[in-house]
């Protein structure tokens, strides 16, 4: 049977100060209504029954989960006593699908991506399922075609044509320099590497004995003591040993029959303050607005976000970054967003947890 | 006897968002502890015996005055139904003085200006009663010298020499562009108007009357209702009737006896945001920051401000001004903050009374 697991671990520290420890971006009503993660179950439960879709995340925000996402059943709620990295998390609920499940086929999903339009998201889910199911040891990507030189990104190429729209990988790359990225851009050779897979879980738990053993053996252990009292211990006394690493890199760069199926759609990664810009109309001066009240005064290109009720206004300012929370304000240049890190590492060092 | 009159009038457009049309910036506590007002009440009894201290503002901040200054007696706050500049406010509190006591000699002090040090203001206070006391018919005003070819105030430029430090006024010139300013800067001729005076309050009242009539008139009739149960009516009535003008334009200019006094003290006019910097001691980056907590990553000489508990964190921005307040944060580059009274026009226009 086709099952969903949607990939909802990271933090999000870049959409600090919306997003914090206790509170992840999957979770920002940036849009309006709804949160991303919401979004991301809504796009899925247009091809999946709610029973059959999975939520993998932190232990703690489980509750917050099954808030936002009444539909799905409590026993699809994986939770992670810490992050391990996407090879774990991917391994580790295709242990349990496995276990409850054995002939199943997973489409591993984001929870942080906005995608439009829906039909030929689902078409393209639908060919890669197809191709997941036609042969036993396939594992299939969808990639997105680069419409940036972007260097956040890792990037496929691909290799033999299969069908329209669906090829063979011809290599799997680590996120490039502007150089490298724009040599990739001019190929139209590449696709940025979006997160979204499909393949069946025996496949891919292969392919994880193979490459990362030791996460192997432990996650099905985790796995086989899942629906019982066991559980906790077992979570709590392996999964900190496992090693960080990706799906990509663990399994994908290493694995031989990799397909890329090109996902022709509207694709932001909402990771960034900046990537926020592409998701909202603009105003008459380049300005775009996901707060409640803004006024400004000769200011082009900014972007301001308020989740609550409060105003920004501004005077004389380009292409800042303004974003405001009940108990920080963030002013950031645009070219500057990517060092959000390094000033939580100080905000750390100067506060502790109280801004974190 | 000596009083002295704090001028508490003004609204403080500038300094918003702290300031309000419901709190003035005399009563915003931007330094830590005291207000500007209180600041100015002490400066002012170093001198007087709080009974000989009138505060003349708003009537609707009567209440907030008498929390701020409990030493001085009740009847010495004299409230306007609405401002109407300060020939008007002037006169008024001269009328009760006079009604009070009629050989009172006046200062009028401001209530938004910071001063030091202490004891050459006291000592040029002294210097400018003795000369007001000398004489039936002299206007007595203190000066500063500039130190920069400022465009927001009124120069005085002075005639000959009376005794060290004081001089004869040759003549009181409107906010001059840059031009004229850096000239009045170059010749060493030239005083700020402090909007400070010293002057018998019959003396002033009879220039009101040779150059104010109506006011003069209306303000008489009203200072002799003021301790009876007429007060109000007669606020009321004729209040709203009186043209808005200013001391400076109605009498001093005019007037033949008037004299500067130089006080030769670091004095701050904290009617903008600008003006902040100079009172708070910058960091290493030339950042000021009058708010409990701040955060900075790469940037420069920025004034950051915020009354209550909340983090500002900025990254690689310079030279802005940031206000942030429960409801409304101001983001604007130093150069335009004189466009904050703009702003306010358009924030009443697509908010009404909401944030101003």
């Amino acid at each position: 049977m086709r099952h969903a697991v949607i990939m909802a671990g990271g933090a999000g520290l870049r959409l600090w100060p919306l997003s914090r420890t206790s509170r992840p971006k999957q979770l920002l009503r940036l849009l309006g209504g709804s949160s991303l993660l919401q979004a991301s179950f809504e796009r899925v439960a247009s091809i999946f029954d709610p029973k059959q879709i999975y939520v993998i995340t932190s232990q703690a925000f489980i509750p917050l989960v099954a808030q936002e996402l009444p539909e799905i059943p409590q026993a699809n709620l994986l939770g992670e006593p810490m992050g391990r990295d996407t090879a774990n998390a991917v391994g580790l609920a295709a242990a349990i699908l496995a276990q409850r499940d054995p002939e199943a086929v997973m489409g591993v999903f984001t929870a942080d991506h906005m995608i439009s339009p829906l039909d030929r998201f689902t078409r393209t889910v639908e060919q890669a399922f197809q191709l997941a199911e036609s042969s036993g040891d396939v594992l299939v990507t969808l990639g997105i075609r680069p419409t940036r030189p972007d260097t956040n990104y890792g990037y496929i190429q691909r290799g033999e044509r299969i069908v329209d729209g669906v090829f063979a990988v011809q290599k799997f790359t680590e996120k490039p320099n502007v150089a490298v990225a724009m040599k990739y851009l001019a190929s139209g050779e590449y696709y940025w590497n979006s997160g979204m897979f499909v393949w069946r879980t025996d496949t891919i738990l292969n392919q994880l004995k193979k490459h990362l053993p030791a996460s192997s053996i432990a996650l099905v252990e985790i796995a086989r003591a899942w629906d019982t009292p066991q559980r906790l211990e077992r979570l709590e006394r392996l999964y900190p040993t496992l090693m960080r690493i990706s799906i990509d890199f663990a399994v994908l760069e290493r694995a031989e029959h990799v397909f890329v199926v090109e996902l022709d759609c509207h694709w932001v990664d909402v990771g960034s303050w900046p990537a926020v810009e592409s998701l909202i109309h603009a105003d008459a001066e380049g300005n775009v607005n996901a707060c409640s009240d803004f006024l400004h005064l000769g200011s082009r290109g900014n972007i301001v976000v308020s989740e609550e009720r409060h105003l920004v206004a501004t005077i004389g300012v380009d292409d800042l970054v303004i974003v405001h929370s009940p108990d920080a304000t963030l002013i950031c240049t645009k070219r500057d967003a990517s060092a959000i890190k390094e000033l939580l590492e100080n905000l750390r060092q100067k506060y502790g947890d109280k801004y974190a």
